[in-house]
């Protein structure tokens, strides 16, 4: 866009491949979508080979990138426009999906199965429970404005989970039941989160293509008083969420 | 592993498809291995029947599950093997990769691109700078214990950058090399990651099947003094990391 001759080269040259220069135009271009900086119809493609100073088949590449990733579309007659929507889901505190996604729409919970179960070993020793203890088993396909975000599997000890069962677990999130059941707030949770393909059952009842990119996260929840009380095994669609975090260089 | 007869039903019971409890019981195996709790050969299949109270297809289906995220391996002759090692990547600090995993081995940099180029509009807005100003971009290829972990894609402004060009990018990170040339400390950076399948070049590089889950970073850092100075565009595999965050239930 600076239309003065220059000796600095344009932003996607240093002699590279075309496709490393497309993702490179492409990561720019994704990082505007995503910050809802660039909406609608796309530039025009002379003004994206003018300011990325590429060829008219590297932006051509660039948003066939984006589009595999189902950030835009190509209407005929009109352009290249965005219609991929992510969420925004901080890091900074924790909370239930219905509580991070207030501004976004209604989330649902679609419960597949809610009962006692024996605790597999794993379980009863990360909830701190004897070995073949109950826990209560809440599994729930959740949805926000109706479309599939995430598959939870959700473990509790029976003492916890057991009231669940007679709440409205379709129209509330866990953490809020478990603190108005209880009394109690919750404390800290570690997350281990992943990036996985979906196995083709997971991919069916999440409404994606088979082997779609998910986040998987692990959370183990606490009460504030330190008890483990909730184990949860999550997958949420990788095209409708975006984590966000802010990392500080000094340990606070 | 309860041998006493209960009420409860077995852990993945509850009448669901066998789909259902395969996922069950594979999320939990695959917690134990991630924690590193459940290392070389799996326990054999009539114990983990009883474990979860599941059928024998229901076992093979999880494990599967995991192979298919390249968790575990089948030896003939031995049975199923956990060969997938994955490196926690702590969200706790901001720090540079070779800080991060340095107990875990050495991080070597493939330097693919560096030099100054013009800044592409949203990387002038994001770095604070005049449009159409000189940025330094750096593209690297990481490797820990020699095999592809993330390509990262850097703009970093021309005063901040171009000192890194006289510098050994393949040893260093260049988090470090910043706070060592310009004596001055980093502050916090804003994280945006997502879930993405790789598209085909960028699976090449990072030497993984086309489609495979990528954790995708746009990182933002800067100075202590709050100057933005470095902006990423990272693809990590998916397959080699897992993030860990402690989220608090109260706002700190």
């Amino acid at each position: 866009m600076n239309a003065e001759p220059s000796p600095t080269p344009p932003p996607a040259a240093l002699g590279r491949a075309r496709s490393d220069r497309a993702r490179q135009v492409a990561d720019v271009l994704r990082g505007q979508v995503l910050a809802g900086d660039l909406t609608g119809v796309l530039p025009p493609e002379r003004m994206l080979i003018a300011e990325f100073g590429v060829t008219r088949n590297t932006i051509r590449e660039a948003l066939d990138l984006l589009r595999a990733d189902g950030l835009v579309t190509r209407r005929p007659g009109i352009g290249t426009v965005v219609c991929g929507v992510k969420y925004p889901h901080g890091l900074h505190r924790l909370a239930g999906l219905a509580e991070v996604l207030r501004e976004h729409g209604t989330v649902t919970n679609e419960v597949r199965a809610a009962g006692p179960i024996t605790a597999p070993a794993q379980v009863a020793a990360q909830l701190r429970l004897d070995r073949g203890a109950e826990v209560t088993y809440v599994e729930r396909l959740r949805r926000l404005g109706g479309e599939p975000l995430s598959l939870d599997l959700t473990y509790l000890p029976a003492d916890v989970g057991a009231p669940l069962l007679e709440r409205d677990l379709a129209g509330n999130d866990i953490f809020a039941l478990l603190e108005e059941i209880h009394g109690q707030r919750l404390g800290v949770a570690e997350v281990g989160m992943e990036a996985v393909n979906a196995d083709p059952d997971s991919a069916t009842v999440l409404e994606v293509p088979r082997g779609a990119a998910l986040l998987r996260w692990e959370r183990l929840t606490h009460f504030a008083s330190g008890r483990p009380i909730d184990l949860e095994y999550i997958r949420f669609r990788g095209d409708r969420l975006t984590l966000r975090a802010r990392l500080d260089r000094l340990p606070a």
